[in-house]
């Protein structure tokens, strides 16, 4: 594996291209959003909401960061992968909850992130209906609504019985998972549905405080954890380890909110 | 029983009072949208995010009406109903949606309805994050946003297989009701949760074309039936009745859906 020895872009370079690309792909998303789209369902695998949305968007993104930063590796949801084995590689969810674009519900997202040799460093995600933007670089959150400033952070909620907890669908949970998350949940204050990207950012935003989840994709999720992080949350696997690569995830608005959430899923995955 | 003789107001009157209610409720709903508001959780009886907000709301509401319909009853979510054995009632849910309020995520709505001898005659959704309003009234719908036009009107959607379906949360199903759910839930394209209101009000703006409840409360659906009436879709009990009264609801953007969800609910609840 060659790992290429690009310098690292400044922190305001970064932030100048999560906002101009996300800026760009407004009117391919937005555009389409609420309208007649052309929806790819492909029925005879079942429902896969793959859109002209999703595929346009992720062009005007593409083609904006490879022009700034021609060395590095682009990964996105509806293209090939370009160069990933470089220092630097843009992650890219055009639409990140299609179910929810596709039935008018303003709580998918724009996912850009940017890793750093596997680890993500700057992360930006757009919900263009609402005017809502998240965005870390540099360790910075910022959180803003039709360009004015937003409180952001976490909330201090340390217990799973004050948690106000969302995953994107229970149907997800199988075998061990199921178990785990049937007992998660009957132990949390409220559970939400249905929010994908939405969720982490409203527990950026002290919301939420929990957010469990599983078949996750590496796009679904990277762009997501500087966001949390520069929150002062804590972002895992359900293992413990870096949740970048995607599979499972817990994101708890406090250590102590985290670790009562691992245990209990570790408990109920032994039983 | 005694029914007054109260003149029928008109349209004009309806619409205006509709309006001047839900505005004036903004203040004490989005005004405590996401900050740290008081939530009175009952932990005894489990969760029940009766806030501030949505007392305060309601009395807001009220004080409208009862100055503009002094002999019209009043039925409301969190005060004692006034006089309700009148020809006309109006119905008021401040936060129908209260757990997502609760958690950040915008698709809360305040609702406010009119009922004549019982018949939801006219209606009004309003969330005030994102600008939206529905109101129907003298079988007219009308969808803005920020106080400009927008589409309404049910989509064409006839077959099960292509509806994008509905239901406040799985966990409200229990018995014949959770098996009939299960059955349509797996024929159906693509489930959505947690959207209370706000799902029927898309269903009326054509991107969902099914919503499947139960354990509704007057409040949460009577106000909502004139904007899906209006709209062009079908809503009625799971019994095939009229929906005002609560309980178990089935509201669709065509009668062919309308006719085979109660079809699939019915086969499943007799097995």
């Amino acid at each position: 594996m060659t790992i290429s020895t690009a310098a690292r872009p400044t922190d305001a370079a970064i932030a100048e291209t999560l906002i101009a690309s996300a800026t760009a792909a407004r009117a391919s998303t937005l555009g389409r959003f609420r309208t007649q789209l052309a929806v790819d369902n492909k029925f005879s695998v079942g429902f896969d909401p793959v859109t002209e949305a999703d595929r346009e968007a992720e062009t005007v993104i593409r083609a904006i960061i490879a022009e700034r930063f021609p060395d590095h590796g682009i990964i996105g949801e509806e293209w090939d992968a370009k160069a990933t084995e470089t220092a630097y590689n843009w992650i890219i969810d055009p639409i990140d909850g299609t179910r929810a674009f596709i039935s008018g519900v303003p709580v998918w997202g724009t996912l850009i992130g940017l890793t750093h040799e596997g680890k993500a460093i700057a992360g930006l995600m757009e919900q263009p209906f609402t005017g809502e933007r998240w965005m870390a670089v540099g360790g910075q959150l910022e959180h803003t609504r039709n360009g004015g400033p937003q409180p952001a952070g976490v909330s201090s909620v340390a217990k799973l019985s004050q948690a106000r907890t969302s995953t994107t669908s229970p149907d997800m949970f199988r075998g061990p998972h199921l178990s785990a998350w049937t007992e998660l949940s009957s132990r949390v204050l409220q559970v939400r549905y249905g929010l994908d990207c939405y969720a982490y950012c409203l527990l950026a935003s002290g919301h939420i405080d929990l957010v469990v989840e599983v078949q996750l994709k590496h796009v679904d999720i990277a762009p997501l954890i500087p966001i949390i992080e520069a929150a002062g949350g804590v972002v895992t696997t359900w293992d413990g380890g870096r949740a970048e690569n995607g599979g499972t995830c817990v994101a708890a608005a406090t250590p102590q909110l985290h670790d009562e959430a691992m245990r209990v899923l570790r408990e109920a995955m032994l039983d």
